[in-house]
Order: structure tokens, then sequence, then C-alpha cells
């Protein structure tokens, strides 16, 4: 069932694809450990070795999509703005197919009419989940699988709060800085550092072929924000955008194989009023964009106004909705205000519609929000929009720290995802400050890992705890190995090791630089368990009896416990 | 009222001394901003000027300690080991005096007779409390103010779950590295990230000495862990251990002016067998000491069996208990159980002891903890301890990530904080891995700063807000010199933004790197704001009175609002 890949870092952590039903293979990490049998297996995001980005990854969907559904070839629906893109550079994957579905061929609207998807079988791998489980949660909107028929190249995964968390990173070059192979470079980067999804944010120029190049060369699901490149498409002026302008975006994006599309469709004209007194008013690039649409024209948002519309266009590819929080606190001074709930009641409206569409929802959320405060979030989202999953940004527990903003939302990343959010979006710590280079990218994802494992071991996830276990265990075994192995950053864990205790000797030892030998608290709990074994003394027999003649054994056999320091 | 003294970094960060009465002057941080008239004040932990450390630092607290006690002279009761200890080392402030209070001259003896201290009232003025509830709270033993009477250097502080949520930090040389030199770094280190408490860990040689040099440098209390330095009398051998050691070893600390001890009391003969089936059975150091010591002599912990006489010493000088949790969980799965909870039981059984003595008591508490398991571990500690001030070890919320358990640890610390938890126990990114350099004690300060100002705004503590709130307003306003100022670490923001955006127009500019000129939120905003407040619309109104004529009035006038990159 198993076939093991080659090695990747050490002849204990290998990958390997397990085989489901219909010729699925589903990738897993494995780490060998001394204290058991069987190896730890771990989600696994890294995607398939991939040496050539021009030639992309292997279409590992394709048969699965072509099979199931009726569609028709089209051409790439591109209509470059000269001033922001350059016709000449390489695209990957030229001439490769481009499928628009006759019909809805949504994950959703298969699981509502009881099929059972590859994708869903994939991810009933993934999670350790029943196939059955998967297609009913997505079937009742509380989970999606971005999943768009032109992202040939995705390992599928789902987004929902009875699945492990995930957490999404963002890339994307500005009109400042950044090239595309840096945001390839940062792509598989976040692969490196567990990314579940990944968000284009590109505003600058070849908005475009970026995103091309991104996709191609991506196993998980790739987010956008149209309004960006449709803003592009106007000279950056607000006031020119239109609905049309803007649905040829989606289509472009749809075409070339976008999973979810941010879309800031709860901004309404009568909430932009009530930002004016917030001490940060309107932070959300899209949520400030369809601000000032709404209020130069004085009309409702297009992007409201014309939902349907984009329901039916979404439906033909299973692009999935991330209903944008225009309207989120930028500020924990802002936080949980009326536009704030106001506008996540119309995100609510707004998922019935999509779900009659059998298009797929997610509700993305703050921002800035005090501790106090996020369960509040977590509860109202459930109840406006009908149990969609939630997709928040940390959120942030205080403003004072920038350039560690990473920790202060880690905080209420964790607790969130514990409270039931499905999906959390990773800040770095350049938010605030820069744009985040590649250590930043993995110090966010490090941080947001951390928060959704957390969650997970919270929540009580089946087997989320067994990692955790392992590396305890190898911790009080004094297995160093194993514990850099099992570790989240095993080159950091064994890098801080070594600076202070360097000899391979000392991978060995019982005891650690904390304590030296002398004063080994693991060692003499080990001494305490082996004790109370050898003398088959049970909780509070010890006591009980009154062994004194025991305690002269234990003195006399066991006194010197101390291994001497080789170094 | 207040003295504004030298500029440390700009000439809008100063540093200052508010007035209270007696004479006394209070420390404070004072940052001006563009928003706001009246500069942030920020609490201070830094100390006064220090460049020669062999003087030490100012005796604040002697005249205050002198006229209310009476004491008698008496000589440092220090008996080295000689194969620990370099007789020829020097010591700062050689021929200070120390004292022993005749009576009790504990800060709660005071306070129970209805006297405010000079320490409360200095406490008052830093908390922007009343004195007389300062007094009250540590009367009732929901609060301390560790201050040993020798420890006259002492700038006072409290820990109470009424007041700011403090940060402890930790440092110690051990058997394998490290000197005293760098150890006084360390202490002026965590003074510079804000530490409110300092614990001196050391094992290893020269435990006395340094000491020695910590106290008399520290404008901040420092506790110990006395059974390690009576572990060095012994040889390192637990099981010659003896309550006159021990005590021996309390009266040399008392006397060198250590402000609160770690007592590992709790560890009764009972409770180890129930550590036996743990995963990392007993993972404090105190804690595996003791128990080995019940183990071996089948006797009872010699610390709970003498825990009458150690308070009666201990009022003398006005040392406060730091109770240990010798059986806190070691890993995640051991959380909660019942040697935790058992130890937990005796803590308040002692705390009982300690109050009938007027001697200030906090509690230790976990450790690693899930966070759904987290409430449970406050709500005991209240209950089963009347309301001493709890003090936690994180808790670390998940297992898997050693490397960055500052951050693992501060998502449980800052939830712990707000459930009510009095003071947190900084960990470094080296926990598990090895012994934290000056770097590491910065990133785990500012890691648990974070998680005690996220505590303080979940808890609503009065003003706390105030430097968050003028953060977010120099952002919204692009205040780039405010906003650094106002940072937690004004230096890694400037550095973050300048990696971006290097030149000097940037800190004026507009907008910033992560969007660029086109796609400032913050501008449109601030459009909106303006467009607002000059129509005087209100909430809603807009809407209502259909104001076709204002929006084109808006596109008009407020077109180009961009301002050009000038760089």
């Amino acid at each position: 069932m198993i076939q093991k890949s080659d090695d990747k870092t050490n002849n204990r952590i290998k990958k390997i694809y397990v085989d489901g039903p219909k010729g699925i293979k589903v990738p897993f990490k494995e780490i060998s450990v001394a204290s058991q049998e069987e190896p730890i297996r771990i989600y696994d995001t890294t995607g398939p070795e991939n040496d050539d980005v021009i030639n992309g990854l292997p279409d590992v969907r394709q048969e699965w999509i072509l099979q199931r559904g009726e569609y028709k070839d089209v051409q790439i629906s591109y209509k470059a703005n000269p001033s922001t893109s350059d016709p000449d550079l390489p695209l990957p994957k030229k001439g490769r197919r481009i499928l628009e579905g006759i019909g809805n061929v949504s994950q959703m609207h298969y699981a509502r009419q009881n099929i059972i998807t590859e994708e869903m079988e994939y991810i009933a791998i993934r999670e350790n989940m029943e196939a059955e489980f998967v297609r009913k949660e997505v079937a009742e909107g509380r989970a999606i699988i971005p999943a768009n028929i032109n992202h040939p190249e995705l390992e599928p995964m789902i987004i929902g709060r009875n699945f492990l968390v995930k957490v999404n990173s963002n890339i994307g070059n500005s009109a400042i800085l950044s090239s595309i192979e840096e945001e390839v470079e940062k792509l598989q980067w976040s692969l490196e550092w567990t990314a579940d999804t990944l968000m284009d944010l590109s505003t600058g120029k070849n908005i475009h072929e970026t995103r091309e190049w991104i996709i191609r060369n991506s196993p998980i699901p790739i987010g956008t924000v149209p309004i960006y490149q449709a803003l592009e498409k106007v000279n950056g002026v607000v006031e020119d955008l239109t609905y049309e302008i803007f649905k040829q975006t989606l289509i472009e994006q749809c075409e070339q194989g976008v999973d979810y599309f941010t879309i800031h469709a709860g901004v309404k004209l009568e909430y932009v009023p009530m930002t004016a007194k917030r001490v940060t008013g309107i932070v959300s690039r899209g949520g400030s964009i369809m601000a000032k649409w709404c209020l130069s024209h004085h009309k409702e948002n297009f992007l409201y106004t014309n939902f349907e519309d984009i329901c039916l266009l979404l439906k033909k590819y299973d692009v999935s909705f991330s209903l944008g929080d225009g309207l989120r606190p930028g500020s924990t001074a802002d936080a949980n205000d009326e536009a704030q709930f106001g506008e996540l009641k119309t995100l609510g409206e707004l998922t019935k519609i999509a779900w009659k569409h059998d298009v797929q929802v997610m509700i993305e959320g703050p921002g800035h929000v005090t501790m106090d405060k996020i369960k509040e979030n977590m509860e109202l989202q459930l109840e406006y929009c009908d149990e969609a999953p939630f997709y928040t940004l940390g959120p942030l527990t205080t403003d004072f720290a920038p350039g560690y903003d990473h920790i202060t939302s880690a905080i209420g990343a964790a607790m969130i995802g514990w409270f039931g959010c499905a999906m959390l979006c990773y800040v770095t710590p350049k938010e605030h400050l820069g744009l985040p280079d590649k250590e930043d990218v993995k110090q966010g994802m490090i941080a947001y890992r951390i928060a959704a494992h957390a969650a997970d071991l919270a929540k009580g996830h089946p087997g989320a705890n067994l990692r955790d276990n392992a590396l305890s265990q190898a911790r009080f075994d004094f297995q160093w190995e194993d514990q850099f192995n099992l570790s989240l950053d095993p080159g950091i864990a064994r890098k801080y090791h070594d600076e202070t205790l360097p000899a391979d000797g000392a991978k060995v030892a019982h005891f650690c630089s904390m304590c030296g030998p002398k004063f080994c608290s693991m060692k003499i709990s080990q001494d305490v368990r082996d004790y109370a074994a050898q003398k088959e003394i049970e909780e509070g027999d010890a006591i009980q009896s009154g062994l004194e003649e025991k305690a002269k054994e234990f003195k006399q056999s066991g006194a010197e416990i101390y291994v001497e320091q080789k170094e």
C-alpha cells in the first residue's frame, strides 16, 4: 500500500504516497522514531519534486476532471494593460488545455448529488476521515474544496472546522518591489513551511504572468483578489471600474486556474459612513476600493448587485468564494463594531445565494481583535453565515508590537482556530512595515502552523497529538535525533542544541545543556519510574505499605544515577 | 511634578520621574506623539543609569526600610563549597549593611496593620491606582510585593491579578557554560526588554558570587530556587540533603537580598508514584530532587514538614514564597493530571500557613497545557489557593515546535494572563534545547511582553490600550516616527520599514511599501472620513438622502487623492 520515495532530508524522514481508490496517491511524510514500531505520519503539502518550473507540476487531477464533466475548450481571455504587462515574458506549460464547464462542475454540486469525487477520496485519506463524511460536509456548506478545473496540478485539500485547521500564506509583488522569480520562490518556500493555500496578492506589473507561473507550479489552492487586477486595467482610477471590466478579469483568472476569489461584495454603501469615526477607517485594500467606488458614484457596490451573475460564472470552473471582509477592523480600537458586523450579516445573505447555485463559500474575518472579543466573532459568523467555513487574518491581539505581529496574531489565530475557525491567514513579522522576504514567509508560516496545530490539539482532533506525544517521549528518552526529526523545524532544533553541546556524543548523552549532568530531572523521573515498576508499586501503594526497606534498597542500588559528562 | 531626565534614545522618547509622597520618585518612559498633546506614559523597568556595576545601583529603599522597622546588623552566613566557589572573586558594594528584622517586617504584615508603606505608594503611582487599594490587595493576599529588606536597590513592583500582568525572565549559569559577567549582562538585557522580575537559576560554579553581582545591580525583584545551591553544598548527592543545610542556604540568600524563593514544599511523598505513568515524569528540577529525596529516604518532603519554620525565617527579611509546582506537566500529554492538581491543593494548604505568619505567597503553575485545559488551571488555583497570585511558565500549547517555544507558550501565557494569572515566566526559543544567549533573552521577553499586554487589553485594564490606540492613530496618519517610537521594539520596526523604503522621504510619505502609492487603503479611508465630515453626513444619512449631487462633487474635488511616489 505504501511506496517509499527517495529520502529528502535524512534516512528517518521519508516522503511516502498512500494508495487510495481509483489510482489516487496521497502524499505524507513519515518519521521513524525509536519509541514505537509504526512511524509517525504527517500531512504533507510540499508537492511533487519540481526541478524545472517552466514545465510546471504534473496534472494529477486532469483525468478525474475530464471523466466526470462536460466541457468546452477555450482560449485565455486575457486583455493585458500594456503599461503594466510585458508581452515578451515566457510562460510555463505553453499550450495547456483550458476548460469551461458546461453546466455546474463544482465539488458542492457533485456532493449534493451524493457523488463522492476523487478529490473527496483524496481528502479522506489525507485527513484520516471517511469519504462520505467529506462529501456530507461539502454538501452542507460546512467545508469547501477549492479546486478550479483549470488547476489540474492541485493536490486536493479541504477547509472546514471538522477537519485540520489550515494556514494560508500570502505572497505578491507590488508596484515597489519584487519579481516573478522571487514570487515563485516564495511559493516554494511556503510549501516547504507547510502552507495549505496561498494567495497571490500582486498589484504591480505582470500580474497575469506572475499568477500563471505560480499556479502551474502550485500543488496547493491559489487565491486572488481580482479587484486588484481589474483596477490595473483602468489605470488605477477607482471611479472607472465597472462590473464588465471586473467580470472580464474573473473569466481570465477562472481560465488560469485560480481556486478561490476574495470578493468584497459585502461592502454596501450604507456601511461606508459607519467607518468614518473609526481610529483606522477601512484597512482592507479591496474594501477601500469598493468604498471609494460606492461613494463617488453614490451607487450600491457592483459586486453586491451582480453577485448572482458572479455565481453563474464561478460554477462553470468550480472557483470558490472567499467573501472578503472589506470592513474588518484595522486596530483593536475598531474591533467588533457595527460596520464590521453589518458587513458580516451581508456576507451571510450572499452565502445563501451562492449555495443556491452550489458554489462553494468561505467567509473572511478579522483582523485586529483583543482576546476578550474573539469568541463573539466566531459565534456571529457561524450564526449569520450558516456555518460556512471562517477564514481569518490573525486576529492580532494587540497593536503595539509591529515587527512581531506574527506573534501578536498567532495568539488570536490559535484561539479562533480552537473556537472553530477553519483557516488562518498568516501574518509575517513585516506586517504593517514592509514586504515579506523569504525569511519572513518562513517565520509567518512557523507561527501559524503552531497556532493551527495548537487549535487542533485543543479541539481534540483525532490523532493530532500523536506527533506531540512522540516528541515528548523522545525528549524523555533523550533520543535527540528523534526530537529533531519530529520538530516543526528540525534544522533550528538541531542548531540550537548544537550551539551549546556541539559534539556528536551529546546527541546520545542522557542530559542536556540546560541542567547539566547533575540536575537532570528527566533522568531522576526515569529512576522514579524504574523504581515504581521494579517494585510493582502502584499509585498510592508506596505510601500505604510503609516501605522503609524498599527505600533502603533504592538507596543502595540506584544511588549513582548520573552519567558523566563526556565533553 | 515631572522631572525630565536626559534623552536615552531620541528626543521623542524620554525617561521621566514622577514625584510621589515622602520623596518617592517613580520612573516612566514618555513618548511624545503628533496626534495628542499629552505624551504617552509607559511603565519602565530599566532602572537608574548604571555605568559601573562594581558600585551597584543606588539604595532607593534603604531609608524607608530603616525608618519603619527594628533590625539587627548581621554578617553574611556564607559557607561556600570550595569545589564550586572561587574565594578570590571580587564582589560589588563590599561592606554593605546586612539586616535581619526583629519581628515581622513583611509588606503583608504592614498592610494588615493598615500601614501604607512607601513601596505601596510607589506602586500606586506606577500602576495608576490608589495606594489604599494596593494595601488592601496585599493584606488580603491577592497580591505580593517581593521586596527583601536586604535589596534596597529595588524599585518596588506588585504581582497580583488586579494589576498589570508581569513577566519574569530567567537567567543562570550552569555546570556547562556561562560566566558571572554574562549573567549580569543578561540581567541588564532583560531590563532593557521590560522584565518585571528575574530568577537566577544558576547551578554551576560561583552561585553565591553570581547572585551577589546580580542583586546589587538589579532594580527588579530577584528570585531563586535555593535547593539548587543546597545541593551544591552536599556535592550533588540528593540523599545527603538535610533541612539544616537547606535552611542555612535560605539564610545566606535572605541576607544577600533575594526577594522570592521557589520552594517545592508541595511535592509530597504520596504524589510521587502518581508521576510514574506519565509520558515525561517529573520535569521540574527542584521537584525531581525532592521526589528523589522522598523516595530514597521514604520520608515526607522536609520542605513540607518544616514549612512553618521557613515562614518564621522569611518574615524577618520579607522574602516572598513562590510555591513551586514540582509536579507540573512536562508535556501536553501529562497536563491537568492528579499529581499536578494534588500538589496544587497542597500548595493551597501551605498558603494558609504562610498567611498565618503574614508571609507573602505566590503559586507557580504549568508548564505544558493545551488551550482547552488552561482555564481549569486558573480556576482551581484560585479556588485551592484562596486567590493568592498565580505565576505560570507559559503554558506551552503544543510540544511539536522546539526552537519556537517562546511562541507555543506565548499563546498559553496570553490566555492564562487574561483568565487571571498575575505573572508569566518567560520561555526563550532555546527552551528544551540549550542555554539562552542575549538574543534568546530578548526574543523570550518580547514574546512574553506581547502576551502580558494582550492579557491586560483583554482584561480591560484601565489605560492599557492608550499606547495601542496612539500607535494605531499614528499608523492611520502615516506618522512613521511615532509608530516606531510607540513600538515595543522601535529598532526592529524602523529596520523592517527601511528594508523596503530606506529613504528619509518615505518616513513622511502617505503610503507604504505593502500597497504602494496607488492602493493605500488608509489614504482612501481618510478620503471617506473627510468627505463624511465635510458634508456633515452622519451614519446612515448618506443613504437616506439620496445624495447623487454630493457624489458628483466628491468626484470632481477629491478624485485625485494619491500622492506620487517620491523615490
